[in-house]
């Protein structure tokens, strides 16, 4: 099971390759949450999101012997990209499995990376397609989030904020698979055990709350929420951290994302992708558990598409001249 | 004329007022500049842009008598927000008059720091009535760039940024009236004569350049710009001092705005507005005087309305369920 050892030794891996990530404050966010918040800038990390912690530190703890066999993995987002990125910077060969429909920027930035990408019409069809490749071709697979070099990785970013941030007493942060939550709880709770830790989860992909409640991977059939980064299941490595150290839930509407995407950009001038926002909106609606806390939030990316908005100003430009 | 010291005693106001705002830096923004770039964070300045800085400068210098009488501006921008948060802070009525069109995030922005906000039908209106409220209600100006007070505020960046960044040797930065530059090119010339100082000005708005070639204001009868800040003409007090320090003009297009804010909102994750974009631009075109150099830039604020780009996703997403 992840230890805090298990996370510090990945920060020492990590120093030099990733960021360290700025800290933000907001008058205005703690006018209108009522507790003194400080959000940590993922969406400032390589490839834009927090997965590149874990990504790379699975790739670099790889024998020499193991990095000479393709690296695959199975995701259409950011650990796709973060995971690309890695085996680049260790000379590995990354595959990618993406189940449709694919993000078309987020593909171009995987192979951008020099990655190969595998598409399937699903999810259930890219699962097949992953075990084939994985036997065929020998290949080692880095899981997105149930893989405790990931997990630790991502632990690394607790650590960073204890020493950005003294007297946190709450972290909230969004929770699909829940490898960040696990990396995180343990790094707080081994620094400081009365540390609460909030899982936020939309309402549209609830699987990790019955999970956690239930004892058992409860998976929901068809989640839907824009919040692509965390339709995820909890897995049977994360299951058992979550139950150990969370301290409860927020469960976060749609409108609640959407709202707090728009107050980030409008206020904070932040670019964050809808899966940070959901760790947000309970800051937004005064949660009471909130109020009067000194509160840390994991901003995890900002690898958001904002083409349609473009082209339209585009359009609007053209039409006036 | 404006001198270094003025700059520096501007420094000792504003502290503890005024944020220190992060430099943020971006591999994928020197690589696509070849240049080394240091941003200069404005836009997560209090109000959203530097012109805070000014603003709260100017109504600090103000006398106990005069603070007493109401204080006037003719702005539908950034330096309205900015002069009705100074005046709230100070305890001074702030009227701020505003030509049509405008912008009503702004003026809602302006009237919730309690200022009285005065409409007039066209620029040439709102500066009648700027000299009748003045007159009737023996206000005080304070002028968004052609005032000494200003400038020393907005040159406080520089203090700022000598002190975060080592050996930088341009400095780019839009022009609308030239306030910011002139503060920024007095403070970087008093530290380092070798700083190479650049404006950077849209096509559509390109009355700097003239002005300073001709050494006369020439104005522009009707600039068609998305960079909505920088559609003012240079002042009598700023016109020497930018004859003076300037090394040089980058002219940018419309599309290079656009693009230079995509490229910040997508790679960079800040959110800038089109003026901030202007000073962006000629990286990404990767003007020869840039590559290899160590170059600052003013992100100059974040306050863009995405009302529009919101609204399309918020359909969609009702459309979906």
């Amino acid at each position: 099971m992840l230890t805090y050892h298990d996370i510090c030794r990945a920060a020492t891996v990590l120093a030099k390759v990733t960021h360290v990530t700025p800290i933000m404050t907001s008058r205005q966010l703690d006018h209108a949450s009522g507790a003194t918040v400080f959000l940590k800038c993922e969406n400032f990390q390589r490839v834009g999101s927090f997965k590149f912690r874990g990504a790379y530190h699975a790739v670099a703890t790889l024998s020499e012997e193991e990095r000479r066999r393709p690296v695959f993995t199975l995701s259409s987002g950011n650990h796709a990209q973060g995971l690309a990125l890695a085996c680049r910077l260790h000379g590995a060969a990354a595959h990618i499995v993406m189940p449709l429909p694919i993000n078309q920027m987020k593909r171009e930035a995987v192979v951008g990376y020099g990655a190969t990408v595998h598409e399937a019409i699903d999810r259930a069809e890219a699962e097949r397609l992953l075990r084939r490749l994985l036997e065929e071709q020998e290949g080692l697979l880095v899981h997105p989030f149930d893989d405790e070099r990931v997990m630790a990785g991502q632990g690394t970013i607790m650590l960073e904020l204890s020493q950005q941030v003294s007297d946190v007493q709450i972290v909230l942060a969004p929770v699909g698979g829940g490898g960040l939550l696990s990396g995180l709880a343990v790094a707080a709770h081994a620094l400081n055990p009365h540390i609460g830790i909030y899982a936020c989860e939309p309402f549209g992909a609830l699987d990790a709350m019955p999970s956690v409640q239930q004892n058992r991977i409860v998976p929901m059939a068809n989640p839907q929420t824009i919040a692509e980064g965390l339709r995820a299941t909890v897995g049977c490595r994360t299951l058992p951290i979550l139950r150990e150290h969370l301290t409860g839930f927020f469960v976060v509407q749609e409108t609640e994302i959407l709202s707090a995407m728009r107050f980030a950009y409008e206020r904070l001038k932040l670019v964050i992708e809808p899966s940070s926002a959901v760790a947000l909106a309970p800051l937004l609606r005064r949660e009471p558990a909130l109020v009067g806390a000194r509160v840390a939030v994991i901003l995890t990316g900002g690898n958001v598409d904002l083409t349609t908005y473009w082209d339209m100003l585009r359009q609007r430009i053209i039409a006036r001249n």
